[in-house]
């Protein structure tokens, strides 16, 4: 059959006018589509002989693969239709439910609206609230991802600052909001921020939710690592536990199970889900994967609470190993702060210090990778004093306890090693 | 841990100021976002009374589920990073390129981007390719899923005719692409048309490829159907066969599989692969899901050829019974092709039979559901004649040949009953 065909297209091909082919015209915003300096890294870092603090990947060591490899067979054994086209599966959203009451957030199903990971959920609402042109309010550093996902809109950024001990800069956002023009959306995340890894200050989050309100300006709450709190239960809540109205949650799995599953979930006020469900529709088919009925067969069985705790308890320790080998060998000028959730310490480098220089020196003569602080500068002009060129943000989720000593330890000589240099220099 | 965060959450809210609340502002696009009669008929047809012609599924009694379950396990059971963040599976590109040379179509891996299903893949071609106003061209009727993908972007729909046994009308898209402005992108599917039923021409595909090569406009070939071939071996290749610059070929695992693995691919010119990569991790990072690796364990175990050899043969059976059982029940003054490839009939019913009331009683009276044939209109008004009020699209693909023979009976004689009552009335 394949002969058969490849025939009739080398006769239809041999007929064809050759007219010259013209040159192809992407849309745009593509222009200024440039891989970014933090992929090149991803793909660098994945080298085996790395020490990698680079990547905020969750312990693949934790995953409960052979649980979720248990809850597939369950799926498919019982469920003649489990591979067919199907509504968002209920189930999983009355667990969502119940993990969101752990966070302190009390929602209804009706408001769970279920997405292929929190990076989907982001990108639903971005186009849900987002018209061309408008303008965004977001921290002079912030996810990538979430920056990503703005691009095709060519908005304009309003930044405003943090602080690395109490979060976003809350006073500078009511200035923001004040002299306008109307931003269409806060970009938001309140516990174990990436890359800064502060979590906000209760008073700063009553008064990011007020202005929200005030100022009729939803935010988005980016809550990826919300459960891995590692400090006392009374931390504040998160935002949506203060508004339901105009917060809009956005959860995940990738790190309570694992990303493979691409499966997160949004909270909304139920009358947005008929909206993003055509959203979705058009994005990949609003249809419940396998991974929903899985994930939901898991949770069947799981004690989730524990499973949680065990999750914390690992992570924190992981922490804890990273911040001591940190007071070991960084040089005294160093700063940082304790993080009380999420996967990354963020640390200030002395004066002087190029942070993509160090890198590059770190990854040849130590093995050792991290991510450069201005990775994340949404505006290098705009960012602070140096635009954290001395800066650097450290995950410590995926390394073990001895691979945090050597590494941290490696990272201290390479930064002693430069400071030499840079003071010979002078 | 729950109820000391929800004093918390009291405490705070307690203190904040109750600003009234401001109206939410959604992006102004979502204003046309609404419940299409489609997605009304989707949720009412699946009653289990009902036997429904209406959407396009596979049929899930041909799914390989007990294959893909000892897949997963096998993929989980070995690979202890089956379930983190990864790049795209390359293996699982190896097997697309030897589907698509099933498909006639010569490519290499490096060509290949894996999608989340052909949706997806459609959605990020349109990022790719589409500036916010302006001009796509697509023809009169055409798979609503596409049509809202494009919402967000308003664009100018330039639209062409069908002509039910041949397919796209070239000429009129000749005149088109001349007279400008320059379309952004051209949408065709060439086999097994949703929803008109008709596989494109030999001579037309040809005229087609040559207009987008010369006119600079690419072509985005959205290829669901096209395994499912009921011809001979002899039937035309798909564009992409006929141009590896112009066409950008979208392919699914999800009737050749299973669609809640939610897997599909592109075919593009490998130049344009990285510009995808940073849009899907935009949408929802452009990582390796678990079904990636299962569905590639999948096709190294299993005779593809032959499982597609049983799929069609299914097909064909379920295609002849319903051009059999129409043949027999449906008034003789009603149209319809044979189609080569594909899940759907397409049937044009005597003059004056509006369709929308059609299904009302068919579905009341007689519980049969199809999918009016306006439904899928791109323009109303712009559609000849009566814009399909008079025609209805059936698909044959999950209704056993008991339920096909038994359906198309009862919608028979609910068409002559209507007949017979507006003849009355006249």
């Amino acid at each position: 059959m394949e002969t058969e065909r490849q025939k009739i297209v080398e006769r239809i091909k041999s007929e064809s006018r050759d007219e010259r082919p013209r040159e192809l015209r992407l849309a745009q915003w593509t222009r200024s589509n440039k891989w970014s300096a933090l992929q090149e890294m991803l793909i660098a870092s994945a080298r085996p002989d790395l020490i990698s603090f680079s990547v905020g990947l969750p312990a693949a060591e934790l995953f409960p693969t052979r649980e979720f490899a248990k809850a597939v067979d369950r799926v498919l054994a019982t469920d003649p239709h489990a591979l067919q086209y199907r509504p968002p599966y209920q189930p999983l959203k009355q667990h969502v439910v119940r993990l969101m009451a752990l966070r302190g957030v009390r929602c209804s199903e009706e408001q769970v609206f279920l997405t292929s990971g929190a990076q989907q959920g982001i990108n639903l609402l971005v186009r849900l609230l987002l018209d061309p042109g408008e303008s965004v309010v977001l921290e002079e550093r912030a996810y990538t991802g979430f920056q990503q996902v703005l691009k095709p809109y060519q908005p304009r950024m309003a930044t405003v600052g943090t602080d690395v001990e109490t979060g976003m800069d809350v006073e500078h956002l009511e200035r923001v909001l004040s002299r306008g023009p109307k931003p269409a959306l806060i970009y938001a995340v309140a516990d174990g921020h990436n890359p800064t890894a502060v979590s906000m200050s209760a008073d700063k989050r009553k008064r990011l939710v007020e202005l929200a309100r005030m100022h009729g300006t939803p935010i988005i709450e980016d809550d990826p690592y919300g459960m891995f709190e590692y400090g006392k239960d009374q931390s504040p809540p998160p935002l949506r536990a203060l508004d339901d109205e105009w917060v809009f949650y956005v959860g995940t799995f990738s790190k309570v199970m694992a990303p493979a599953l691409r499966t997160g979930w949004i909270v909304v006020p139920e009358s947005l889900v008929k909206h993003l469900a055509v959203i979705k529709e058009a994005a990949d088919i609003d249809m419940a994967p396998l991974n929903q009925r899985a994930i939901s067969a898991y949770l069947d069985s799981t004690d989730i609470e524990a499973r949680l705790d065990r999750l914390r308890t690992e992570y924190r320790r992981r922490r804890d190993a990273m911040l001591k080998a940190l007071a070991i060998n960084f040089p005294s000028q160093s700063r940082w702060e304790i993080p009380s959730a999420g996967f990354f310490i963020w640390v200030r480098l002395p004066d002087g210090i190029d942070s993509g220089e160090l890198l590059k020196t770190a990854m040849e003569s130590e093995k050792v990778a991290f991510i450069p602080g201005h990775s994340f500068d949404v505006d290098q002009a705009l960012c602070e004093g140096d635009g954290g060129k001395n800066c650097i943000r450290l995950s410590f989720s995926n390394s073990t306890v001895e691979q945090i000593e050597e590494g941290i330890g490696r990272l201290g000589l390479c930064i002693k090693n430069t400071i030499g240099r840079t003071s010979g220099a002078v």
